[in-house]
């Protein structure tokens, strides 16, 4: 039988390669999207079209209340910001931050993960091109997992013992794109605009947009997908 | 200005002790509720008289899904045990334990407690009467909070450190009501059972009313709530 893992899927190209690599590794594989937000329809129409070609075992989106407590952009409670330099995305933490989101999200895939009998949990954070988000830093991710082995039947039964996979933890966006190239992700299927038009097109101005904009040039391919303005990074 | 704490209020008589002592410390304090399963009205109901009685800052009841998953006999896969022994309370995960719970609990009151500027969440487990659920361990406990203090922005710029207080970590029911009685706790306000009637009376029979009893008759008092049958412990 084949081991089953749980990737977070959030319609964005990151988690879109973290998915692939799953595969990849042999994994049967479990899709968990959560809607929640400002532009959850976009974004989990674009986490469907990647499940559905990755054709993974099962996909489950989940509405989550992530407005109630306030505090980002990415909820409501702000503008989001555009058209930054890489120095001030990188420079300490956004308003997009949304607080304590990787927490929450993982809690979600360690009670799948618990009843799927299931001990491999995928998320596609990097420290590089996101060293603003407390929760995207390698020690964060440890210590989740160590928190998570102790906090299931598993880790009291020893029947066995969580990892939260992390395939592009250290990788620049450039080399996130040419790694899913390699394992033959379709980008064009992906969404990473924070203030996507209402016809799905991404502005090209926010952090995300230039950040996926400046990966594919390093990359030396062309982002597929559509964008409003014309502009580079 | 007083220290803000985030208390997790499930309408119970743990939560509200745990409540009554985090005031007792002079917290301003923000209690948090989830909505979910099959019991959620009769316990978000016992929540809010609890929270109104104690006039807490602000009370938040968020619905949440933890019936996506499956896998616990609260979330409406199985029936809810009656007439156990203490021993068979205690020995093993009963089907009662809902996977990742606290973890997914204390993964939004950690969101909360970012957006509050809160480094306090108050939460009443406790390792001796629920020994067999693994998220009640003092070693979870304590691998969460630190955990929570790489997750958030406070950890990264250095301005506090979480602390998850678990008052009744180490007390027996007994002890706990004593305690809450000690700090003007009104245990009529509450609700523990799992398997109330429609008009909220509780079975008398499943392992959290015989937990309730016991722990009364320990105390020497006279629980105050309603039963639908008449037996003790």
């Amino acid at each position: 039988m084949k081991r089953r893992g749980i990737v977070l899927l959030s319609g964005g190209l990151d988690s879109a390669t973290a998915a692939a690599d799953a595969l990849d590794r042999g994994f049967e594989l479990y899709a968990l999207t959560f809607e929640y937000g400002q532009r959850h329809s976009i974004e989990v129409q674009a986490a469907k079209r990647v499940a559905d070609a990755l054709a993974v075992e099962q996909h489950v989106v989940l509405p989550i209340d992530l407005a109630v407590f306030g505090g980002s952009a990415l909820t409501g409670d702000a503008q989001v910001p555009k058209d930054r330099t890489h120095e001030e995305i990188g420079g300490g933490i956004p308003v997009t931050y949304v607080p304590a989101r990787n927490t929450i999200f993982l809690a979600y895939a360690l009670a799948w993960a618990e009843v799927l009998n299931a001990y491999d949990i995928f998320i596609g954070v990097n420290c590089v091109d996101y060293s603003g988000y407390p929760d995207c830093r390698p020690e964060y991710v440890a210590a989740f997992q160590t928190m998570g082995r102790l906090a299931t039947k598993a880790g009291v039964e020893g029947e066995g013992a969580l990892t939260i996979h992390t395939p592009l933890l250290t990788l620049s966006k450039g080399e996130i794109i040419q790694r899913g190239l390699e394992l033959g992700v379709d980008y064009a299927l992906t969404s990473s605009c924070y203030d996507p038009s209402s016809d799905g097109k991404a502005c090209g101005r926010c952090d995300a947009c230039a950040l996926r904009r400046a990966g594919f040039e390093k990359a030396g391919v062309v982002d597929p997908i559509e964008y409003q303005s014309p502009g580079g990074s």
